[in-house]
C-alpha cells in the first residue's frame, strides 16, 4: 500500500510530504495505521544528521501509538484492531546474551524504528511485531506516545539502578523526558525534588509529582542540597558542571545519565570512592520492561503533558521542539 | 602501660623511636600487644600530610594483627589470648542508619585507627573492641596483616557491585590491593584480567590467579580488549586515560576505583549511556564484610605477598613502599 509520511530530504530542512510504497506484513511483522506520534529530541537529531547515521528521505517518528491493521502469518499475540505502540527500538537478533536476558536494547544487531526504514511521521508502518506493544486501555493515544521513547528511558533506570520507594530522587531537566521521570518517581513513593533552570516551572513540576523544587542556578539553593539525595536522573542534553550533582548524593548515591550531554564528565576519582558514589548510563528498556512501564503508568494514571499538532504542522512542531518551548512533548495526529 | 611506637614528628620525615602512655582499657575497648603491621600506601599519606589531616607526632600503621591481653568490661566476643586484627576503622557511632546496616565504613562519625590517634607502628594499641576483628586460624599473622585494610578495600567493591562467578574482571595495577584483588576474583570463580604497566610482573600475576595478563603501555593489547570485561577495579594511584577503560567494558559494565588517583576522571556521557555503563568508587566495608572477608580469605587461603621488616628498620621499608619496588606489601614486625 502506498503510505503518506512526511520526511527530510537533506540535513536541516522543513519536512516534505513523502509517500513510498510499504510491503505486506510477513512473519513477525504487522502493519499498523498510526494514530499519533511524539516528537523526541532525536528526531531532531536524526534530521540535522548530528549523528552521521541518518538516511535521506529520513522518516522520523519513533514514539508511535495506531491500530494493527494486517499481521504477519507468524505474529503470535497481536491481530488487527488492537491498539499498539511502538518506540526507538523496532528490531533485535533474539539470540544473544541480552536479548535471552530481557534487555534487547544493548543487542549489538538492534535496529531503530527510523534508522535506516521510515518512521512514524506517517499514516502507516510495517514492523515487527515484538517491538508494538499493546496499549492498556487506561491510557489514551495522545498521551501515551511519549511513554514508548520518553517514558521507557527515564522508567527503566529507575528501575535497574534499584530505586527504593524510600529513596530521595532528583530529576535534572524539567522537559519531555523530565516531566514524565517526576510522575514515575512520585508514583513509586519517592520523594522527588526537580532541578531547574526554568524557576517558572516550579508549580507545573510540582504537579507532576515533585515535592521539592531547585532553581539549578541559585547557588545557594543547590549548595543546601548536599548530601541529600540518593539517586538523580539527569534528562538534560546540556553540559553542566556535574560535580555540583556528585555533591548532591548521599553515600552510595547515583548520578545516572538518560540524555546525551556534549562535553565531559569530569570527576576527581577520590568524589567517587569516598560515599561510595556512582555516575553511569541507560539506554532505552528491553521488551518486558517497556511492557511493566506501561502497566505501571496506566495503573498509576502516568501521561505525557502534551501539545497536539496535525500532521501537516509537522514543521511547526519542530520548530517549538527545537526551542525548546513545548510544554512538555509534541505529538503529531495523523 | 608505656608503648614503644614509631612516629614521624613532622611532614615527609623519617620517623623515630616514639614512646607513650596508653590508658588501661574501657569499656568495649582491648589492649592489644602487636605482633604485625602491614604498611599501606595511606601511610604514606599521613606521614606526608597529604591529605592536610595528620596531627605529629604521627604513629602510622592500620594493618595491624596482634593478640588481645586486656578486655574492658562492656567487651562482649574477645579475651586475652585471642589473635585479632584491626584496620584503617577503629570506631563508629553504633547508631546511624549506615551503621544500622552493616555500613560502618559510612558513618559520618567515622573514626580512622592512626588519624587523631596512635597507631600500628607499636608494640600495643588500646582499640575498640568492635573493629578487632579474630582472625581465622588458617591465616598466618604476616601474610594476614595487609587483609586489614588492602583486603577489604578490594574485597569490598568485588562483592557490593555484585560481581559474579561467570563474570570476566580486570584488576589495574598489580600492587599492594590489586595483588590481593586478582586472588579474590580468582577465589570467586571470575575470569581475571591484570593490567599493568610492569611487563615483568606478568608471571607473578598469574600466580596470584590472573588467566590473561594485559601490558597497558602496549596500545594494541588494550584495542583488543575492546568490549570484554564486566568489572574493572582500578587500585592505582595514577592518573590514567579512564576512557580507555571505560572501553574495555561489556554492555552493563562497571569500572570501580578504589585508589586516590589524582585528576579528573573524564568521559563523556554517551560513553556511559550507550551500553549503560557506570563509574563508581568504594571506601574499605563495614564490620560484617570485614569478618566476611577473612573468613574467605582463610578457605580460600588468600594471602598477601609480602617482605616483612623489623620494626626498628621501618624507615628502610617506608623508602621502598615510596619507590613502589615493594612485592607487595611491606609487614612489620615487632
Amino acid at each position: 500500500m502506498q503510505v503518506n509520511a512526511y520526511a527530510a530530504y537533506q540535513p536541516k530542512e522543513n519536512l516534505k510530504e513523502f509517500k513510498y510504497d510499504s510491503k505486506i506484513p510477513e512473519g513477525k511483522e504487522v502493519e499498523i495505521k498510526i494514530t499519533h506520534c511524539g516528537i523526541c529530541h532525536s528526531d531532531i537529531h536524526l534530521i540535522d544528521n548530528d549523528w552521521m547515521i541518518s538516511q535521506y528521505p529520513l522518516v522520523p517518528g519513533h514514539e508511535i501509538i495506531g491500530i494493527v491493521t494486517k499481521v504477519g502469518k507468524d505474529v503470535i499475540d497481536l491481530k488487527p484492531g488492537i491498539r499498539v505502540g511502538v518506540g526507538w527500538q523496532s528490531g533485535a537478533c533474539h539470540e544473544c546474551e541480552w536479548c535471552t536476558t530481557s534487555q534487547e536494547n544493548l543487542c549489538a544487531k538492534s535496529v531503530a524504528t527510523c534508522v535506516g526504514k521510515y518512521g512514524g511521521f506517517a499514516d502507516h508502518i510495517v514492523t515487527d511485531s515484538r517491538f508494538a506493544f499493546p496499549i492498556p486501555e487506561a491510557l489514551d493515544s495522545e498521551n501515551a506516545a511519549p511513554l514508548l521513547c520518553g517514558g521507557i528511558t527515564v522508567y527503566s533506570p529507575l528501575k535497574n539502578y534499584q530505586v527504593k520507594p524510600s529513596h530521595k530522587v532528583g530529576v535534572i531537566g524539567i522537559g519531555g523526558l523530565g516531566h514524565l521521570a517526576l510522575q514515575f518517581a512520585r508514583a513509586m513513593g519517592c520523594e522527588v525534588t526537580a532541578f531547574s533552570t526554568s524557576a517558572d516551572k516550579e508549580a507545573e513540576a510540582k504537579s507532576f509529582g515533585a515535592h521539592n523544587f531547585v532553581n539549578s542556578k541559585d547557588e545557594k539553593q543547590m549548595q543546601e542540597m548536599t548530601g541529600k539525595l540518593d539517586f538523580i536522573l539527569s534528562t538534560v542534553t546540556a553540559h553542566l558542571n556535574w560535580m555540583d550533582y556528585v555533591n548532591v548524593l548521599r553515600p552510595n548515591g547515583k548520578l545516572i545519565f538518560v540524555g546525551a550531554s556534549p562535553g565531559n564528565i569530569e570527576i576527581p576519582p577520590m568524589a567517587l570512592v569516598l560515599g561510595q558514589k556512582i555516575v553511569g548510563g541507560s539506554v532505552i528498556g528491553g521488551i518486558a520492561i517497556i511492557k511493566e512501564m506501561l502497566d505501571f503508568a496506566a495503573r498509576n494514571r502516568i501521561k505525557a503533558k502534551t501539545e497536539l499538532f496535525k500532521v501537516a504542522d509537522v514543521n511547526k512542531a519542530i520548530e517549538k521542539v527545537r526551542n525548546n518551548t513545548i510544554r512538555y512533548r509534541a505529538v503529531l495526529e495523523m
